[in-house]
């Protein structure tokens, strides 16, 4: 069976706010191969993801992605880690590849998973998907108060965990900073989950972070998240030296396996967050999750936008019943939640887990995504090489 | 002063072949402040960098890279960095941010050096140009016979250091690969230092590089270039244990300073080899420097386009004198010679050296460029956020 076409749908909301939230945009991916069909969905700027399925070849190294995909075969698992490897050796130089094929790595799964009837966690080679403590994610507060009343809003909902990030923390005071963590403290109890993501606002500045380790300590922070930019191993280790009870997390920003591999190896990670949408897909985050196994590191999914992008990134550390938190993003903006028909949930002891159904067990919705649907049109030289496929059939 | 314009030119060969040359294409890049201009090159992917400084904004970490440029004034050195750590700040999720900016950071570097009548390399902070020993880069020949041929040209050339690349190497047998590299020794001469580059043909098989070293030691190769993706930091530093004179020489696919410091720290180079249009440009490239002489590795430039582009890869190690060696792409495709006015050339010596004159000391050759210009547009909705702009006044 070989893949026929590889659509790529820009999805926004009317108005993009200047803020953290991911939500805000998606970049879905439709693959089909004969009358079956996977979805799947790349992180972060649809439009550089678009011009790099379909641009023009720069030379031998430095292929459209799309090159390495359509054609190809498709009928195994082997088949999908064969076109990821294909894929990074043909645009080796291009750099946006490795995003691109995040969510076509995706679909392929889910296309597999569909026509195999099983779920892509079974394929995995798992043989259960184990419930998941999720931790609400949230934005700071712009003051210590609202991000009390966030925490104690989540609290109410049932959420065991919160993680809290970006909005002002770590850009003024570390007083500020305390504030702001008592309150998130205050607000979820006494017993909660507490998880800081600093979102890299120190890049490689290692006093910052420092001023601030007391107050985490305080609060019984679980772990503490980017500190830094995703290379900088050095800072990383220096200040897991120092940390105590609060982990290191970190490796969101990886685009490969080599690097997540290096976090491990070299930064002190306690928990390295892998988001399936910029690795490489399910396989490469798969293979992070037996890294992390093999060196006593916990493995935690990065996710910030729709479910469809939560299943997938689910899928590679479903059946590790010891990795137990899973980042579940609860202040998704109306398109990632219109995007698809069904959506996971806690289930009655505030848990969730990755579908059993087929693929990724997601079906997307797409009456629901046509009013999102943004129209791009590329043209080189006098070639049109992308316009908007059509979604609704 | 103000950058008021940023403009990215995609220029193009009539026709793109299949093979490692990566002078196939460029993307020009010319900033403006003032009566002030400036002019840089961003390597590979011309559409996928154009795409990446128009997109619309994703999120607060994922904004096209003209938001952090455009409008931010440029007086010293000191914005020049201040405005790459912009670029990395609000771009951070954008993958191919990094080659983006890297044309844009050269591009500020020469409007700088020629407003301060000053060459980029004396802002750097170096005192003097020194002389470095070009190497001549071409690519494997498709037999021995060919690759015989090739360097017996070089040779007669004048040139005393040649790399060969790419083409058929480790793809086949180590026979043929042992036939190849005895046919570049033999026409090089004995004298001559002879480099290979593999181009990360194993990826990480270490097994597959081990099996050519004893053939890379026969001929006296200087350096093995790219035996592994550059992540790879496990596998380089394990062949570098074993490949005794043969030199570990990879860093041309870092696109930060956290990748090049880890291939410092953690791969066992000999040669850090960095591209100026991938890294971040001049800036990034110059503290990779600056980290290798403190740690006791070489810098070379990595540089496979036009003469903007290798005067651009030379200023960060211009002052340099022990750091010898240096790329210089011999193959160049026409469009690449007829980017510029003049051209950087071997002296009576056969040695190069970034040029004297202010900034980067080349002068595009607009009516040389115009033939090779490609014509593209990219329509968002009902806004055409690209237009190829004017080239000639």
């Amino acid at each position: 069976m070989r893949i026929d076409s590889v659509d790529f749908f820009y999805l926004a909301m009317p108005e993009i706010l200047d803020i953290g939230d991911g939500s805000q945009d998606a970049l879905l991916v439709r693959v089909t191969a004969g009358d079956h069909v996977g979805w799947g969905e790349c992180e972060a700027a649809p439009l550089v993801s678009i011009a790099s399925l379909v641009c023009p070849m720069s030379h031998s190294a430095c292929k459209p992605v799309q090159a390495s995909v359509l054609g190809h075969s498709i009928d195994s698992v082997a088949d999908i880690r064969r076109i990821g490897n294909l894929v990074r050796a043909q645009s080796l130089d291009l750099l946006q590849a490795d995003h691109t094929l995040s969510g076509i790595d995706i679909a392929l799964w889910d296309l597999l998973g569909r026509r195999l009837d099983e779920p892509v966690w079974k394929l995995l080679g798992y043989s259960q998907s184990y419930p998941k403590t999720p931790y609400a994610s949230v934005l700071f507060g712009d003051t210590p108060a609202a991000t009390l009343a966030k925490a104690r809003a989540i609290h109410a909902q049932g959420f065991r965990a919160a993680k809290f990030g970006w909005g002002p923390f770590g850009l003024t005071s570390v007083a500020d900073d305390e504030a702001q963590l008592h309150a998130a403290r205050e607000g979820l109890g006494e017993d909660g989950i507490l998880l800081i993501d600093v979102g890299t606002v120190w890049n490689t500045d290692l006093d910052a972070a420092r001023a601030r380790l007391l107050a985490l300590q305080d609060v019984r922070a679980t772990w503490l998240e980017e500190p830094f930019v995703s290379g900088a191993l050095t800072e990383y280790h220096a200040l897991s030296d120092e940390s105590g009870s609060v982990g290191m997390a970190g490796g969101e920003g990886c685009h490969n396996f080599h690097m997540a591999k290096q976090m491990i190896d070299y930064a002190g990670l306690k928990y390295v967050q892998i988001d399936a949408g910029r690795i490489g897909g399910i396989t490469i985050s798969k293979d992070v999750a037996d890294y992390a196994v093999n060196h006593g590191v916990t493995y935690v999914n990065h996710t910030f936008t729709s479910n469809l992008a939560l299943s997938a990134s689910l899928q590679p550390f479903a059946g590790l019943k010891s990795h137990e938190i899973c980042e579940f993003p609860t202040e998704l903006k109306s398109l990632a939640t219109a995007m698809t028909k069904n959506h996971i949930t806690p289930d009655v002891n505030g848990q969730v887990r990755a579908p059993d159904s087929p693929g990724l067990g997601i079906e997307p919705d797409l009456a629901g995504i046509q009013p999102y649907l943004v129209d791009v049109e590329i043209r080189v030289g006098s070639r049109v090489l992308y316009r908007t496929p059509q979604l609704l059939p």
